[in-house]
């Protein structure tokens, strides 16, 4: 048998990343031959946690075909979201807390999902189930994730199993979740060296809707006003890659971290869905969408609604 | 809220029966207010399990969209096998294990799914984690889906958790498997006063295969030429079947319980696809597939791997 390569979305972010190392460690100790790969580089966020733990980031790869012939996913599902080849190799196992679209096997297969906020609150689940311990650097990560999916437990997407799964994981970890979180996610909230190509591409995923390509990215921030000095040059790269990407619509998701709003940047066909899906009006391309800080709760379904 | 109504796929089996009434039951005691519904009338085989256990048959219901608006679904996942009106409702929860395909939610879902042989082996776990006590009709039931899944412990898609929650739930229901399942089984091969439209619709699921709608169809016997005594009017009954329903082909899969081998019946187009894909050769229609018992295992990922 060749070795099982475990992996999250592309564009990976700490969720993406952490749970692929934490469920691979599981595998390994269930004795299975697997090793967490990423579908791209870490982000700053994620760089911050694997440092603070002594954890590599995983290997990337953009193609698994060539080295192994099964393959479980964490973290994500839907075919545009995976790596390139997934329809060359066998899926054994997914553990996601994502809607299931564009998703096909030929054989039964392991599927865990729950609606909870991180992936890594349902793997948690499963090294109890299976009775294995969780090293400290492992835990480290695993809360890491929860912090970055629930943005510290202010989004909606947040559950009570998140948070009770946060504080036992920081007791393992050692760390204070609120001082040790917040430091964590500051870092990933520094844009100033990145490109506005890097900016709209970070942690964006495309998805079908009503026919139409709809690319959504997210980017934290403490300050909105960081990034919307840089409107102009923004608005170029999301055409851009529209034009060369084949998306009809490209929606830019501002959250500020602080207050738990975010503004919407939005260019390309279709722009009255947004208005539509948030009851809100376009000024110069952006609105304002107080208490949103979900891309997947907030923003997806009344989203996705609105094409249908 | 609504009552969620929790329900198997269509051509309900007995597993498709008694896993919506013991997921249903949990559901219950968890606090959730769901009912048990069928997409069908109960078979020879689930009425006897259900009469031994002095357990209701389910309500049989065509649609469930004017009823409720949240569903759960338990042994099967694809729209084309769920009821009619599927896509107007939501999908709170799947607990499975088939292939997922042609299955798609707009919001994060609770979704079960495991590599074993029946759905009530699942459940039986959810009922362990919950910490639920299994009432012993219930228990009963669960175990007569996983006798009839596996053929009584024979079929390659029963594995070993199969059989330790057979041995389990068989104590809390105070039946002999072997005994009690033989006579279980032995009611389903009842099929003297079956028409052959019911034959051939007992128990069939559609699957699409390489842009074909492919109709597959089993039946258990004790004794293959009972069956084959009455091709004539079998073909007959698949050809028409193809017509009215868009089928481009229908597999009928004989299987003799007692020496588990299989025989295929075959109408309509691309026979040439079922003979690469269990490597032999169609005489009058039909081909001896030894060793085949299960349609999941043994007939979808060869005929679907012909058609790929």
């Amino acid at each position: 048998m060749t070795k099982v390569l475990i992996f999250g979305h592309q564009n990976p972010d700490t969720d993406a990343i952490t749970s692929a190392i934490s469920f691979a460690y599981l595998q390994n100790q269930l004795g299975v031959e697997a090793e967490a790969v990423a579908l791209g580089e870490v982000n700053e966020e994620t760089a911050f946690a694997l440092n603070y733990f002594k954890v590599d980031a995983p290997r990337v790869v953009t193609t698994v075909a060539n080295e192994t012939n099964q393959v479980m996913l964490v973290d994500h599902n839907e075919a545009q979201q995976s790596v390139a080849d997934i329809k060359d190799v066998e899926v054994l196992a997914v553990v996601d807390h994502h809607r299931i679209a564009n998703f096909e096997t030929a054989n039964p297969l392991y599927y865990r999902a729950e609606p909870v906020g991180c992936t890594n609150t349902i793997i948690l689940k499963l090294y109890k189930e299976k009775n294995i311990a969780i090293p400290k650097e492992i835990a480290g990560l695993m809360l890491s994730a929860i912090i970055s999916d629930s943005l510290l437990f202010k989004s909606p997407t947040c559950t009570d199993e998140d948070v009770a799964a946060a504080k036992e994981l920081a007791e393992i970890a050692g760390v204070n979740p609120e001082t040790y979180g917040l430091d964590m996610l500051k870092a990933g909230t520094n844009l100033t060296d990145k490109s506005s190509e890097e900016l709209i591409d970070a942690d964006a995923k495309s998805f079908p809707m009503g026919g139409l390509n709809v690319r959504i990215g997210q980017v934290n921030t403490v300050d909105v006003n960081d990034l919307l000095s840089r409107q102009t040059e923004l608005e170029s790269a999301m055409a851009t890659s529209n034009k060369e990407n084949g998306y009809d619509l490209f929606v830019l998701i501002i959250t500020n971290i602080l207050d738990s709003d975010s503004v919407a940047l939005v260019i390309g066909d279709a722009t009255d869905k947004v208005e539509n899906a948030f009851d809100v009006k376009l000024e110069n391309n952006t609105a304002l969408l107080k208490g949103v800080v979900s891309r997947k709760k907030q923003v997806v379904p009344p989203l996705t609604n609105a094409f249908n």
